[in-house]
């Protein structure tokens, strides 16, 4: 099992998520995440998708979703010329007796604390997956009431424009 | 028209994603984003949905999304009662002469460059949409290359949980 970034350049229509997401559930295909939004030019969504399988799998979504209506181009983000990032937030028990240890945790990731209650907090992080899971790890030693993650989002390294042209 | 954010927790199962971004296209509900991570208990993914409409279709929206399969809850999520964080990275050209004036922004909005080659820049931001909007207003006097945002995450403030109680 590989995992595969595909960065994928779309109409800025209303069904155009659910298109790309319901080829994947039809086909089998499995979604470790999807994240869309709208570009720098409006007319046009950026969907990222973070897809795993053995290389022949991956090679048909790449073809499947290149097929789609509406996609105008796809792109094979490789690890090493790429950056990727998920944002995370995570909600812990937090006794004033706790504050103490989770924010030794957090000033090591350079995470932010954006809600605090008498027995909570709200810590939000940024980063790679590995980053992410290490500090999950740490977290799961406090008791996690409430996860959410936005999935990745990615985009070439260096001056080049993963754009229409492709 | 107004902007609803809704935290759906579903059953962690392939097909789920495109279930629920498939009635949203089927019905004509529009659909700004969407985000989803599995949680901290991997039985369930919990997906964000950023949504508008008038008073009436975000309702029918709400009751809609709560008769899908795999759904186990669905909370909405008012303004002052949760937190809304996104993440967007933002490619723009940068000469040596541009890198000063794009420092100073980045330094402003507290954000993270994430790349640097001879004549471009990838910068990481999260925050709320507002706070996003006014770092993409200013970036927009440089010529942006590419545009990656994950679409809204959320939580409720407080300890409370989402769960599967509700």
């Amino acid at each position: 099992m590989k995992t595969q970034v595909l960065s994928l350049l779309v109409d800025n229509t209303s069904g155009v998520l659910s298109r790309v997401a319901g080829m994947f559930s039809r086909r089998g295909f499995n979604i470790d995440s999807i994240t869309a939004g709208v570009t720098a030019d409006e007319r046009y969504t950026r969907i990222t998708i973070v897809t795993s399988g053995d290389g022949l799998v991956l090679q048909q979504i790449q073809n499947q979703v290149a097929k789609l209506e509406d996609v105008v181009s796809v792109k094979k983000l490789e690890r090493d010329e790429s950056v990727t990032r998920e944002l995370i937030m995570v909600k812990v028990k937090a006794s004033p007796q706790d504050r103490q240890a989770i924010m030794s945790v957090v000033d090591i990731f350079r995470a932010k604390v954006i809600d605090v209650s008498l027995d909570s907090m709200i810590i939000e992080l940024t980063g790679s997956r590995n980053k992410l899971e290490a500090f999950l790890e740490l977290m799961r030693e406090h008791d996690i009431v409430e996860l959410a993650r936005t999935g990745a989002t990615a985009l070439s390294r260096g001056a080049g424009d993963a754009g229409i042209e492709d």
